[in-house]
């Protein structure tokens, strides 16, 4: 075994206490203070490691080991590394580790690669500050225009172009990456649901990720005095965003198993106790595997929230992000079983329930993905958890992999 | 004429702009910096009309007026200072206003009255930083006890002590005034619901003001991932509160007329797009006329909620606040409509649907108090606005009434 466990898991660890809710799980957002101290810890070992470091102009992280054939396209190896508000240390994070413990296993063997390899850390995958997930591969594969940028804004109306500002990043350079530039990109991830830990196998090698749409809705009703404004005079933002939100999870269950629907952020304005609500902004986020089944949901979900449209009250709907459901490389999945095999480890084929960015890459170059068990299935809570021991068999399974892919 | 509508106009545009939120309407929180702002320009003006100032360990402001016989109790005339988020210029500023007119209109005209006088500017009547409104005149008359106000905060867990302390308020300053220094509270205050308008009348002359309930609901589900958790095997706190939500209005109308329930502020615990919310807090306010319909419908509410807890689910209530219906003091009516007739301005009686410190010292003195008309009926808005000839009007009513009661 090659892993050093005792690494990965101090590298966990201390990238956990990186959160803006301490003993309240982890909450790192993108270009956050957390942010920034997580970024200048991976950079460090990146060096430490034995790897030039670059930051493009999203702040994703890059760490190159050169190949013997330093100008064959890369193998890049990560994941991200923000995290819902009040996640866990190992969804996102876990990957870059492991991209970490690959690039320490090289060097302290003094492996050398034909095809260079890169280690790479991404902004912005939750989507928990900007709205839209997946942003740091996004920008990476070109799906956003450099205008968009400084109208992608968080909560506070703060745009990417500023927060990056913020915490000393340069905006300027360059984001999007030629896919001729890449070999391969490989992702251990957790598998954020109960089937690995329910089955007790220990690797998951992801076939397909579910498609995702995630939408932003908009009630804009009329304020008014909660005493004074009788119930049948009134256009209550919220009382309408309610009646919304309850029927989604009919929505989803008539639409079948494989469907699901989810308001996870709400916001009122003005939001005081005595003022009936003028405007209620809400996310909602669809999945299915099943591209059909999206479109289908979708639609039904349109069509509810029209439904509530009358005289003094208006909906709109934003589409934030759209990803049909991706197949992944069937030749990568062939190497990981292969390598399982070898290694003894027991692994199991399985679909991916959550978004990934290895779903964006996998439009541009060969995408190989595998999972890790979660503890009770928990992810996005403080909760989180993955032995050491699981990691540390799915790092060697990736690290047996990296190595045919660049040719060791 | 003794109003002078130049000068009330000007503090009323002044005092509008100490907000958290320029061009949206005035945010002026309890103990905020726009507070303090509006603070020391209310006590620079009362010492400009010769009023001797003094603030109370809750920073409520009290700018007397010496009475020929200054050791009888005082006739207290005001408003409160704090707004909603978003609100408008004139809820409660405007009677703070009036206040600070009739002290000039005595200043300037050398009028001595028997009984002092005392401009009263309260805090935190609207609630919409600590949660319970009425804070200023609860604390005033001992209705809360001194050792709550380190557990009574705001969102950010901030505690009135500690607030008080952010901008120099003496926290350890007396609180309660005793009743027998107050003769009468009079208060001037914009009508916020559209019947004067409608009925073309200057004052509304109020008999009653409707008792409410505050409410503090809390739904606590599990989080979990949006993408990998089935929808049957979902506890999620925001449906179940938007359940509850969206069925308030039935159990309002359903009990008449009188009765309103609102659903003002709502926060989302974690509030991540693509995690299943774990805990939602929201607050009820219910109101009515007629006390038993506040508890009939009160018990209904709670039975909606209640009916919400299953396994996974749990749901807890606070009441924050209760206070029944409250008849206002007939004699000071009276002189009210002796005065109007006096004076040649349409009066009208009515219930406020709104609640107001005024029911607060209703329970320890004679209180009397009038309305002037609300442009649309709008209030809690940036759109809230009163006529200046309106406003002079009622000062002049409010004038003639408080010579009267002070035996001028």
């Amino acid at each position: 075994m090659f892993t050093n466990k005792k690494r990965v898991e101090y590298h966990i660890e201390l990238l956990s206490t990186f959160t803006a809710t301490p003993n309240q799980g982890v909450t790192r957002l993108t270009y956050s203070a957390e942010d920034l101290k997580a970024r200048e810890y991976i950079k460090e070992k990146m060096i430490e490691y034995g790897l030039s470091v670059r930051e493009d102009g999203l702040g994703n992280i890059f760490g190159k080991m050169e190949g013997i054939k330093n100008d064959k396209p890369s193998i890049l190896i990560g994941s991200h590394f923000d995290s819902v508000p009040n996640g866990g240390a190992y969804d996102g994070t876990l990957g870059v580790v492991a991209g970490l413990e690959i690039a320490a296993i090289f060097h302290e063997n003094n492996i050398k690669p034909i095809y260079p390899i890169e280690i790479i850390a991404l902004v912005e995958e939750e989507g928990s500050r900007f709205g839209g997930a997946l942003m740091g591969s996004r920008g990476m594969t070109g799906l956003i225009e450099e205008e968009d940028y400084q109208h992608i804004k968080d909560e506070n109306s703060i745009s990417v172009i500023e927060a990056m500002e913020k915490i000393g990043l340069d905006f300027t350079k360059n984001k999007y990456r030629d896919p001729s530039t890449i070999k391969a990109f490989l992702e251990l991830h957790i598998e954020q649901g109960p089937i690995l830990e329910e089955k007790e196998i220990t690797i998951g090698i992801v076939d397909a990720i579910v498609g995702l749409t995630q939408l932003e809705v908009t009630v804009e009703g009329r304020a008014g005095h909660a005493g004074t404004t009788p119930m049948n005079l009134r256009d209550d933002a919220l009382v309408v965003a309610s009646e919304i939100i309850s029927i989604l999870p009919e929505i989803a269950i008539e639409q079948g198993e494989e469907t699901v629907i989810t308001t996870g952020r709400l916001q009122v304005y003005p939001n005081g106790a005595n003022v009936i609500p003028e405007k209620v902004i809400f996310t909602i986020d669809l999945r299915s595997s099943n591209e059909e089944d999206i479109q289908q949901a979708h639609n039904k979900v349109k069509k509810l929230i029209e439904s509530k449209n009358k005289k003094q009250i208006r909906t709109s709907i934003k589409q934030h992000l759209y990803m049909p459901p991706k197949a992944l490389n069937e030749a990568i999945n062939k190497t990981f079983k292969k390598n399982c095999d070898k290694l003894d480890i027991s692994y199991h084929s399985m679909n991916s329930g959550a978004g990934h960015d290895a779903m964006v890459f996998s439009d541009v170059t060969d995408v190989g993905m595998i999972f890790v068990p979660s503890k009770d299935g928990l992810s996005h809570c403080p909760e989180e958890w993955s032995d050491a021991e699981h990691i540390s068999q799915g790092i060697e399974v990736l690290f047996e992999t990296v190595k045919e892919l660049a040719e060791v």
